[in-house]
């Protein structure tokens, strides 16, 4: 079956600093219409980075849109143009103080597909360094720093302190590299 | 270090079928104020599906947000108030035509804590079986039904039909509890 949608016409909603929304309105595959709302966003990329003691380089945030704290991978938002792998580098220096000596894409998946564009392109880093004169945080981010065991952030995920998407991918990742099944 | 972020204001933008979006002022941790855009959203239940020949059950759908059809399993949004196992019940009936003896929660994540509050809670279900008079799909959803081998949704991962979170999610799951490592 012909799945595709067609757009009959498109009304901007809102044009933020982050995410823009609009609505769609589309002519679905049996002809009638309907409409979607969509949040465009510029992307995304995270760092799974083990350091050679075998301990996983967490960041502990405050996201607004949960009201809490929550443990994640290294992560951030693609500036316009950036290259999604010196934006890996990047964000990796700024949240966590650490280098590396190579950084390898893993996988690139969206969020959240319904409504969102928003891609995530997620990376290994090998041979973790801290940097003497790591770039800083942007002035509105603010992170707690942590490094744990695979074990750890297995428990981390059970008490839902590790509660999102990228995270969980990235744990369970580690989990299949290192040939530890359930 | 204390992480809240405080509320100043709140400035609604919009209000749609399925999200809505809001401007919120905030006090960061360090006094100074910034801006944080969200997505509100009512969560999404989804969930892995195995029949009996061990064929791991999808649906293709056109995702307007990304302009293009990508594989995912099955899924749908949680209605006002609907308890979330109800929910992937109906929502795996709705689009595969399976009912299911049992179906047990195996994981909840956010998506984009960045900017959304959606969550998503995925179940796997067992002992599928084909429902005579299953009920139908919503007026604007479309789907293809596929059934594959473990092994043919990893060629979709790399080959990008395969696309989203909880779809890469629900293979790693399934590799785990399978016990098939990198």
């Amino acid at each position: 079956m012909n799945l595709q949608e067609k757009t009959i016409s498109t009304k901007k909603i809102f044009d933020g600093r982050i995410i823009s929304v609009q609505v769609d309105e589309v002519e679905l595959p049996n002809g009638k219409t309907s409409t979607r709302e969509l949040v465009k966003h510029p992307g995304a990329v995270a760092v799974i980075a083990v350091t050679d003691e075998g301990k996983i380089v967490l960041v502990e945030q405050y996201r607004k849109p949960l009201e809490k704290e929550i443990v994640e991978i290294p992560a951030g938002k693609l500036e316009k143009g950036e290259n999604p792998e010196v934006c890996a580098k990047r964000e990796l220096e700024e949240e966590t103080g650490y280098g590396c000596d190579s950084i390898e894409l893993v996988s690139s998946f969206y969020t959240s597909p319904g409504f969102a564009d928003e891609i995530i392109h997620i990376y290994v880093a090998k041979g973790l360094k801290k940097l003497e004169d790591a770039a800083g945080l942007d002035e509105d981010e603010f992170v707690n720093l942590m490094e744990v065991t695979l074990e750890e952030a297995l428990e981390f995920i059970k008490n839902q302190r590790i509660y999102d998407a990228k995270t969980i991918y990235a744990i369970q990742y580690l989990q299949l590299a290192l040939g530890r099944t359930k």
